[in-house]
This record gives structure tokens, sequence and C-alpha cells, in this order.
């Protein structure tokens, strides 16, 4: 695009369109109004001409509201009593207010709600979707992609491939793969459609995620490391990946471990805590845990203390985050895998408002570079040592 | 209406405003490229025959989104932080889900975000829009009237009689009546047009508010009643109709106070402690303080631990919300004035809904109810006693 040559005109858009200058602007100003096929030839002559509508006008051709929804695949009690989202939504918005987007959470009570989120991302409201917390079987992914709403995801989404192809009614699904020895994407990487693995899965899906599995690795063999030979891992909700993929980092390191020294848990503090009796009650030789994230290592110590094990000396613990006020809080001080939520949140948003800004290009050459865009960013985890491992 | 009458058809509504049968279709089907004179027309034959689609095309003639939005006047920081919010949206949320309405929450980064929010709110995105958290001088309340978007505000919102009447561009401001020795409306008094006050300021404006003034009142009183004398005041941020009541409350009990009992805050714990420290400088010889709000009674309640000083022995402390898990668990636990937030949400929402379900019906007899209808809803407060006073 040259600045030299004299912008095309909205009249010669009319004209090769064949239409009236009014209809030719009734469309570049939203296409209310006109019936679908002339709509169809005017969109095609702009392309043609590269023509280029003022800013405010280009707005509504391309239909940008500067909105972005967030949806958190969490009851709104949960939303506000995990910190993790907070920091997620403190990087995306952040980012979005940075380009002037407006920041749209829908909240709701629980997944019966989803397709009333489905119903709103469907109607026009937002330019796209920033979704975290995915469980399996929620209808979330199915719903959004009907939608038509340009979507990333924070954690790797899981279909399964029956569903990978379809847009149909049916139901869409996540699926775990705990357990299945896949590889993940190596630190930093940026994974576009992978060898091996299932490529179909992910194809179109844009995600950010932490490397959760080597961050278990790492916490695992570290604790090793201490010489710690019985050690137990209090898991995050196996229908999400995030869980999944440092269950099977932990079991990366301890191939043939014990099966009672795993117990599902949900990511919180009473979770963590009931995992923990669990666990000492079932293996009270064990003398190290790794806890899916912090606030369920959190409640973790809290039993340790109560039932007078001493931290690390008896029994050594490793949280997931490095979720600050908690990490630095507990007593003692929590050694952790890092990851970093805010970035993660801020990077969500960039790459929607890049694919935002491609899909608003008046051209048809952002299509094939769309083709080859990145599917998955996923950020590398560090150890943090502190006091309890 | 009486159901045994036949319901009048689109083809009478045609007939009526003189129109074809398919724009006045258009016209209940939302009005896109119809002009406005015919919608018009189409409207009020609509009304006259009391026409009413069926709820599928009602939904479209009224606009509803089945979608509201909240706005909170704080940068998104504070709204994670401070369980307030938190605990005003479970509220809201409960309504809104009850009645399949999706909401949406509009999070900033601060003040200069907010004429991007009455764009999105002036968008059509939303059906109505619940707003807390006002200071003055903050440009939302004239976005959000200019977006002509049905509005329920949390706490009073207090506009200056120059700005009632206009709807212009000029600055819309939110004046603060503190020391003015105004009236509040009495304890679960549902007021309309008050006599007395400026009842210009609050026409047509809906709200829900706890009676801070009154609250305030009993919180000193309890003090004086203890045989406290030198009561203190932390107030929260003066630019709040709610902390501006509560100061007034505490200025009716102590009519003569000593200026330096009294020191501006900002609802924040650290807040709380500058506040007494600046207290306890200037006036050593305190022996009771009435916080704004429970966080900043927290923070508080730390400064004089720090100073060696015994809660309540040598100086009793009172806070105003009664948020758990806050007031429960300051050492000592805090004694406070309850207002339910939670309650305050739930309220905001269904008095928005049963407006937007005004405005929905396609009679003109709810134009004249809707004038008789309530401007404000204030909540009673009570004394909670624990061991801080």
């Amino acid at each position: 695009m040259t600045d030299a040559a004299p912008r095309p005109t909205l009249e010669a858009v009319a004209a090769r369109a064949g239409v009236s200058r009014a209809t030719a602007s009734r469309v570049v100003n939203g296409g209310d109004g006109v019936r679908e096929p002339l709509v169809e030839r005017v969109r095609r002559a702009v392309e043609e001409l590269g023509y280029v509508p003022n800013q405010a006008a280009r707005s509504l051709v391309t239909r940008r509201h500067d909105a972005v929804a967030v949806v958190i695949a969490e009851p709104e009690t949960r939303v506000f009593a995990d910190p993790f989202f907070a920091l997620q939504l403190r990087g995306i918005s952040k980012e979005l207010t940075a380009h002037d987007n407006q920041l749209v959470l829908l909240l709701t009570e629980g997944r019966d709600d989803h397709a009333r989120v489905g119903r709103y991302l469907a109607g026009g409201h937002v330019d796209g979707a920033l979704v975290f917390s995915l469980h399996l079987d929620d209808p979330l992914p199915g719903l959004i992609r009907r939608a038509g709403v340009p979507t990333v995801f924070g954690g790797r989404p899981d279909w399964s491939d029956d569903d990978a192809g379809s847009d149909g009614d049916g139901d869409d699904r996540l699926r775990v793969r705990a357990a299945e020895g896949e590889g993940v994407n190596g630190a930093g990487r940026i994974g576009g459609r992978e060898g091996g693995g299932r490529p179909s899965d992910l194809g179109g899906v844009m995600y950010v995620d932490s490397d959760n599995r080597d961050g278990a690795r790492t916490a695992v063999r570290h604790l090793v490391g201490l010489g710690r030979t019985r050690v137990a891992h209090i898991t995050g909700p196996l229908d999400q990946t995030s869980a999944a993929d440092r269950l099977d980092g932990f079991r990366d390191v301890r191939v043939d471990v014990d099966p009672r020294l795993i117990e599902e848990s949900d990511f919180t503090p009473a979770g963590g805590e009931r995992a923990m009796r669990e666990l000492l009650d079932r293996r009270p030789d064990l003398n190290a845990v790794f806890a899916a994230n912090d606030l369920s290592a959190a409640g973790a110590l809290r039993v340790l203390r109560e039932r007078g094990l001493r931290v690390p000396e008896d029994v050594a613990v490793i949280g997931f985050d490095d979720m600050l006020p908690v990490a630095d809080q507990t007593d003692p001080p929590l050694t952790t895998v890092r990851q970093d939520i805010e970035e993660m949140g801020r990077l969500m948003a960039r790459l929607l408002l890049s694919r935002l800004d491609q899909r608003a290009a008046p051209t048809t050459a952002t299509a094939a570079a769309d083709k080859d865009a990145p599917t998955g960013v996923v950020l590398p985890t560090t150890l943090v040592r502190r006091a309890s491992a």
C-alpha cells in the first residue's frame, strides 16, 4: 500500500459493485438493511480496489467493538476466591487497556450458565474472547466455536479427535491426555502443527500455557535430589490439562510410583488439606509432597503442622505457581515452581489482538498468513527455592 | 390486558401505521434499515393497539440482550483486592442468573478508561447498568446518562443542581454533601421525591444504599456509652457519599469534636494504618476509634498493637461493613456496623430488572407509573458486637 497512489473512493467501490453510493456506504457502515448478495458484491469491490475507509467507518465495516470478552469457566465465587484469576486478569486488563479495548468479564454461577455465555458471545457484542480454566465435558468450546468469535485459550485445550473437525451440534469435549506419555512443547517454544501427537486436535485453536509437565519434573527431581524416596503428589482437578500435565511430569520422574502416593484434589486450600490427610493415612511414611498448586500446598502445610510433622525435616513440600502473597507467607515459606501468571494473561490478550488486526486488514493476504500462525505459546517455568524443600 | 379480547395482529399494526407488513415486521424485529419516521409510526401503532409480539420477536422489538453491565468505578486491582466488591457481585450474579441475564463486568485500569466504558454502554450491548463506587468528579454518571441505558447505582450518587437537568456535554459531577446537616432516608425507608433537600438531584435516578449516617451514629453512641470521651474517626474517601455520610453521622454525635480527631483515609488496610499513626501522633490520649470500614479498622488495630496499646482496654475500635472473613478474624475480633452487602447487590439487580420489564411492556401506562417509582432504597444497619468495643 503506497501513499503516492490516490486512494480509491467510495464512488469507485459503488461503481465496481454496480450499486448506488448509498448502498455502498451502508455496507461500509455495517451492512444493515442491505440484502446479502449486494453486501457480498460491495465487499468484493472493497477488496479488489483495496479501498480503505477512514478510521471510524473502517471500524464499522470490520464491525470492531474494541471489546474483548473474558470467560473463566468457574463459578464467580471461585473467580474471586482464587488469586490466580485476579493475576491473569491483571495482565489481560493492562494489555487490553493499552490498546483501548474494553475488558468484558462474563461471570456465571456455574456450568449451567455457559449456554447463555455462548449466546452473548454470538450476539456480536465483542470482537473476540479469552477463555480459561476449561474442564473436561464443558460445553463452552463448542459454544464458542459456533459463536464464531476469534478465541485464545488460557491453558491447552484438548479436544478429542471426533470433534476436532466437526462444527455440527454434537457434544464438543475436552479430553485429558494424562498418562498417555505424549510430549508437550518445549520451554518457550512456539508450536505450529507439531509432529507426533494429534495435530488436528489443535488446528486453528490458539492458546497460551506454561510448561506444566517440565515444571513438575523439575520439582520432583529436586525432591529426589534431596534424598526423598517416598514422594507424594496432590493433583489438581484431572479434567484440566494443567493438572493432568503436572501429573504426567510427576510420573515421568517417579515411574513406578505407588498409586497410594497420588491423591486427586481441586486446586483449593481445603482440597489440599483433605488430600494431605488422605495421603498421610495411607502412607504415614511419606517424606515429600509435590502439590499441583500453591493454594493446595498451603492446605497441606497446615495438616502437616497439625500432625506434628516438621517441614522440611520430616516432609519436604513443593507447590506450583509462585503466587504472591501466598507462597511467601506460608509457614514455612514455600518452595514452588514459578509460572508468570500475569504475563500469560498479557500474552493471551496480545495474541488475540494481533489476530483481530489481521482479520481487520482489507486484503486477502492474511488468510494465508493465518494458516501459519502459531497455535500454542508455551512459557517456561522455574523453581523458586524457599524454606519448605 | 385481558386474554378474552383477540390480540391485534401485525397486519393491523401495519395498516394503522400506513406501512407494508414487511416494514412493520422489520421494525418489530429491530428496526434496521427502516427510516426513522417510519419506525416512529410503527412504534406508535404498536402502542396504540397494544400489540404484543411473540416472545422472540418481542425481545427484538424491545432490543433486550438479557445482559446487564456492572461498572465498578475503581481500578481492577482494587476490585479484586477488596472483598466488598466480590460480595456485592455475588448478590448481583445470583439475581441476574436467576433471571437468565448475563452479568457483564466492565473492568478498567482507572478513570481514564471511563470514556471507553461509556462507549460500550452506548453501543447497545447491554440492557442496563449497575454502577458502584462512584467518586466525585467521575465522568461516569454523565457518560451513562448520555449512553441512555437504564441504570441503578450502588450508593447514593450526588449530582450538583447545575447538572441535574442538563443532558448536554457539560461536566457531570458528583457533589459531596458532607457536613451540610441534611437528613438521609430513614432506615429501610423507600424514598420517592423527598421533602427538603434538593429533590431535583435524584429525579429519575435509582440507587440502593445503606443507612450510612445512622449506622455511624449508632457506632459512635456505643463508644460514648462505654465512657469514651476522646473518640477519633478514620474516614473513607470523602469524595464518596458513603464516607461523607458516615462522617456526618460521627459529627451528629460528636458535635464539637476536635478536628485533630478526624483523619481522612481510603477504605484500605494500608490507609487505615497511616491514618491511625497520624491520629496517635496528634492525639496520643485518644481512647476510641470509629473506622469507616472494616479493612481500615484492621489496619488501625495493627498499629495500636504495634504501639503497645490494648484493645479495647486502652482504645476501643469499631468498624463498618461486618465483612467476613475480615471482621471476625482481626485481633481482637472487630465490633462493627453491619450492612448486608450481598443483599444490596441483589436488590440493585432486582430493581434494574423490574425497570427493564416496565420498559419492555408495550403500553404507555408504565410511563406514568415510572414517575412514581422509588428513586432510592436505603437499607438499615445494625451494630454487631465482638471484642474490640
